[in-house]
């Protein structure tokens, strides 16, 4: 099922394009002679073509007086963008398109005080990796006999035992460089872990792919100026040689292999998610609702998940949710591994929700959505099961209180199961698999949450890599990296206009009120309103105080105090490179584990498609957000938030990097927000009283059926609750 | 189901003791006239009476040399506590008594350093409960009218609508007194929630509790010398009092009230654990299996959960893993609030494992156990349910990968399911009820966690209070507080000899190999061997590094990395006290991250049950196992792991902490410990592959049933894998 977005619902305003929507505004584009867009990207770089169209999202303004009532349905637009290879100064350009579903103007729109985006900052294409292959055909002739001889393996004039690539960026060392280190790798089933030995260095910056060429080499720890030169050296047996890996079982495969010592049983089903009374949430179009949530979804094509209009109980807690960017930054001693600093979102991280496995991805009963992109390619495509939603048992109740009576017996025992609703969706960017999850709790927490998973990024083995990560294989090092993933999460806490302030504890030395001459040692709240945006950024390095809490600074709950949301962070991450060196430029967001910044639509992202290729000038410079220091005191305020953690590869992490432990994210939870627990609104507790006399059957009140189905429990729920001498 | 020991199976040497035994060994001990044990308890705290009586542990030593076969069985043997109330220098003594199953001889064990324990050291028991009750309902006899009048209840000649009290500890500022701040709150479901603004300073210090004397009281922020000064105050209409509760529903109960907006379905059973395909671990006893993982486990009496040999693939990992403590330190401005420093183990920490609710606290599915008590009880008393075991759906592969051809099609697909086997106790500590976990991964991974849920440990709301907590109701305020929870990991990582060291990361700044006259700065492995005690203590308030390897000086795996484990954080604790500050000498593991330090038998527990209540000179003093700052390098190490949070009392904690974002605990993770992750040996994964032509349904390799069964998955599991153009 597609998320078709359902016109009398407000949620469709933020639905994702659908494809005859998608096609409309390719055709009017394509029919614009002026930007003279070729129909098909044919073989050539040098031709302007359409590279993206997505929903362009409602200024915040029009969509707050839309789905609060008293104003039109704000016009449906597109944002599309366009590489001009064509032209003679060739640059990429983004438009807003519209109004759909029939498209009659398109507009140019520019990041703020850069324009237009350099021609070498554009992501890769499709097209422009088939070139880099052609041309690697060729220019790896000279190495046909070294590769044969000494992997097996060959990538010039090749049909079987093929080698493979993966290319590592930023390409070159500066703004209008494009040069890709790639990694040679056998083509086998997971052939991330089966690099060769070989790095190239390919100069791919001209439009036209005869000018492109090799210009260093790195060969099991040496580099060369070409490829003649290190075949030349091969010949003539002046090669330090990498001793063959001896034939043994594929060792990046999922194929099963040892047996656990327990001999307990694998090869039949373990435990399940099951349903044995129905759904208990509900999706019509892009709108999804479960206890007391309500939000608006959509997976947008350059970045990934982005929930809107996000409300409990009818209020809106906040206008938006989304991933903004994943950075993994690399160490290492072979060319590829030290220039690796990777920017997802130019790889395609929101087009890359490949189909999730039912029993694997997501339980069986999940429901699945597909989804539609126009990324790189010349009409929509459908991406079938990209998204899932399910009910998770949690295993854990949201809440349970025993009250003994201390003879044996009990006053009562209370109990409310634990589930959540998962929206799942995965980027596989190339070797990792990121799991982006979003889990919404009935007492009104939203987790969000990411594991990777996947194989690593890992280069060939010398004992110089051991400096930065550790041997996996015969051949084969795990580089250590950071993961850092950011979130944009606009909190709207009873209303638009909130203040922000953290809170830890400090201890105080009072004398003893209740026995002269004592002194009392004690902790008390410590708040700090933070005023300004740098007062709200906190950068890695010094610790988060434990209470971040987001305001309304007029209304209060019932007791009182400010109704207030607070962020709670579950995260191991750290600087990806020193402040202001290079490429950490482009990964500015990457500072902080948190800023607080006014919310302006000209500051709609953290990042870009282009942060990747230029990272050194990036179009979005996530400092100019915070640079102007503004007053946050009751004004609307935005939470830009990185997780992340270290990830130094072991063993274990082969054949994959697994999700125990491997999962980083955070906590939107009530502070003060209601005036009590909002799950006590759920018929789900139980509870539990003796009768008198204390032999009799306990009494159990419900608001559930008795019974949950056969499946889960043959037996009815009893509870004995007392305890004593047998 | 009770763990019955298997004799035949070496984990029985770890098995609580059965009532028959603990049956065994308090007839024996009331057999010995020099012990002068009154056979109950009678009416008296002038008496000798046994308190607890649990498995005292084999010695490490004999235990590994009986369980790597060439020993005998060590003997078995008890731990007893007896309270000496009748002597004329009252104390408490332990005892080891054995060998069962027919005891013969007992021996007196002390703490180094301290004998005997201080009678006022003594945890408090039902009967001390009792008599202050009764004397109470004596002393509260002035406050009756103004009880009365003002809450409509009252203590003394109470028969309906009574109030109750919560007692805090310490009790008293120095060693030897026994005086407690009393919170006196409205017998109701719920009780913590409702205290009445009076909280009595009862001086209970005396074996006679005819002595027993209020030595102050709190009124709604006021001190009174006695009873009748406050009685005489409110007669004479001086007192200010606090308004009345408006009659209202009791906010404190678990019955629903109010509705969820979206008005999805609460009413029905939502989504389940099952197990279609039945149980994939096997108990035995108290030997536990699943996939890989072996372990012996108990639930003592005096703390909780403690495993024993913990094996992945028949090798030992840890020889302990074990609950030490649980910590609640609080501030507040009434005299119980700060003076509310909680140690749990002396509330019966361990004892207090009431029964599980099968759908609630357990999924249907799950295996519950019972265990067996004697615990200030003149018998073995049998807690049903007690723990419980099942295995749960994480709704997350354990690992994931799709392999795109980035042509709208794949090279492969292939998953492995996620799920996890959890042994789960409870510990309901009077208001809080803590949920310890144990997750066994079938990757090598382990996760200790533990959820705080219950009730909040409140105090009566008066404006002063606001700087230690929120008001959680009209007379309610939730005070903020520390929780540390105290872990004790006996690793034995490839054999008992280990060392220590930490790992994080450091920028370099090297010159670019391959771009001269470039610089190159990137992250590389900072490795700090901790050759010592001191070294390897990581006090609050430094940030703790990133990797915390446990290793084999001797044993590398199959790529030469010594052979390691390591302990990953999920905790946002802090200090309760600064350092050295009166009680916090009680709780000196609680200035520790983790402490890592030789193994020695003397050193078994960080804490004890007196630390309660002489934390001024505690019985076991956790700082001396670091003091003598032993060198660590090539030993047998224990890690000492404290995790824990800050909890500021909101609103949302009404009724009850729910469990949502209160959850910390850690990770054992292997670090090269493996050749690759021991996870492949599970014959879960599912790998698909495109046929040809692609048209073809995929290929699916498994090893596991194609369908799940019914009520999991109605259709049969198909994979498209292909994405495109429609
Ligand atoms: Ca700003
Ligand atoms: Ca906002
Ligand atoms: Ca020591
Ligand atoms: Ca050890
Ligand atoms: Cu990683
Ligand atoms: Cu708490």
């Amino acid at each position: 099922a597609s998320p078709i977005p359902t016109p009398q619902l407000g949620a469709s305003i933020f639905a994702d394009l659908s494809p005859a929507e998608l096609r409309a505004v390719r055709s009017f584009l394509l029919s614009r002679p002026e930007l003279g867009l070729a129909a098909d990207r044919g073989d050539s770089l040098a031709t302007n073509s359409l590279f993206l169209v997505e929903l362009q999202v409602p200024r915040k303004s029009q969509a707050l007086q839309f789905l609060s009532g008293g104003r039109p349905r704000p016009p449906r637009l597109a944002r599309a963008i366009v590489v001009f290879g064509e032209q003679a100064q060739p640059n990429v350009t983004e438009f807003v398109v519209g109004p759909l579903p029939r498209p009659s103007y398109y507009r140019a729109v520019s990041y703020p005080g850069r324009r237009p985006i350099p021609f070498a900052a554009r992501p890769v294409t499709l097209l422009e990796y088939e070139l880099m292959h052609r041309r690697l055909l060729e220019l790896t002739e000279p190495l046909y006999r070294l590769l044969r001889d000494t992997t097996g393996f060959w990538y010039h004039n090749c049909s079987q035992r093929c080698l493979t690539f993966s290319d590592v960026a930023p390409r070159g060392l500066g703004p209008g460089e494009r040069r890709s280190w790639l990694i040679l790798q056998r083509s086998v089933e997971g052939h991330f872990l089966h690099p060769v030995g070989l790095e190239l260095l390919l100069d791919h910056r001209s439009r036209d792919p005869r000018r492109w060429a090799l210009q260093q080499l790195w060969y099991n720890g040496q580099y060369f100026a070409s490829a003649h030169e290190l075949a030349w050296r091969y010949e003539h047996g002046e090669l330090a040689l990498p001793r063959p890996p001896s034939p043994e079982r594929l060792f990046s495969t999922y194929e099963p292999r040892g047996h656990f010592s327990t001999g307990t049983p694998t090869a039949v089903h373990g435990a399940k998610v099951c349903e044995p009374q129905g759904k208990r949430y509900r999706l019509q179009g892009n709108l999804l609702e479960y206890g007391g949530w309500r939000l608006a979804l959509r997976l947008r094509s350059s970045a990934g998940l982005q929930l809107f209009d996000l409300r409990f109980n009818g209020e809106r807690l906040a206008h938006e949710l989304s991933v903004q960017e994943a950075a993994a930054f690399y160490g290492g001693s072979s060319p590829a591994a030290m220039q690796t600093k990777y920017l997802d979102s130019a790889w395609g991280m929101g087009a890359l929700a490949h189909e999730l496995a039912p029993g694997i991805d997501c339980p069986e009963v999940a429901t699945f959505l597909d989804a539609h992109h126009l990324y790189d390619a010349a009409g929509p495509e459908r991406f079938p099961r990209a998204l899932c939603l399910f009910e998770l048992p949690t295993g854990v109740p949201l809440r349970r209180h025993f009250d003994s009576d201390f003879r044996g017996g009990y006053r009562f025992y209370a109990g409310l199961e634990g589930q959540a609703l998962v929206l799942r969706t995965t980027a596989t960017v190339y070797n990792y698999d990121y799991i982006w999850d979003v889990l919404l709790y009935p007492n009104g927490v939203l987790e969000a949450k990411v594991h990777a998973t996947g194989y690593v990024h890992a280069t060939f083995y010398t004992p110089q890599g051991l400096r930065y990560g550790s041997r996996l294989h015969r051949h084969l090092l795990g580089n250590l990296h950071t993961h850092l993933l950011h979130y944009k999460v606009d909190l709207d806490i009873a209303g638009t206009r909130n203040s922000f302030e953290t809170v830890d504890v400090r201890f105080e030395n009072i004398s003893n009120p209740w026995s002269a001459g004592e002194r009392v040692v004690q902790p008390r709240l410590h708040r700090r309103p933070r005023r300004s945006e740098r007062q709200a950024a906190f950068p890695f390095g010094r610790a988060l105080p434990r209470y971040l809490l987001f305001s309304s600074p007029t209304q209060r709950n019932r007791w009182g105090h400010p109704r207030s949301y607070r962020i709670q962070y579950s995260s191991q991450a750290g600087r990806v490179l020193p402040r202001g060196w290079r490429e950490e430029r482009g990964v500015a967001w990457g500072r902080y584990h948190l800023a607080v910044t006014r919310h302006h639509e000209k500051e709609a992202t953290s990042s870009s498609p282009y942060a990747q290729h230029d990272p050194w000038q990036p179009a979005v410079d996530f400092e100019s957000f915070i640079r102007n220091d503004e007053n946050i005191e009751n004004q609307d305020l935005v939470a830009w938030v990185t997780v992340g953690f270290l990830h130094i590869p072991h063993a274990e992490d082969v054949p994959n990097t697994a999700t125990p432990g491997n999962a980083v994210g955070f906590f939107l939870r009530p502070f003060n927000f209601f005036d009590e627990d909002p799950s006590v609104a759920s018929r789900g507790p139980v509870i539990v009283r003796p009768r008198d006399p204390a032999s009799a059957p306990a009494a159990v009140q419900r608001w559930t059926p008795a019974r949950p189905g056969p499946g889960v429990a043959a037996e009815p729920f009893t509870y004995n609750g007392t305890y004593g001498q047998e």
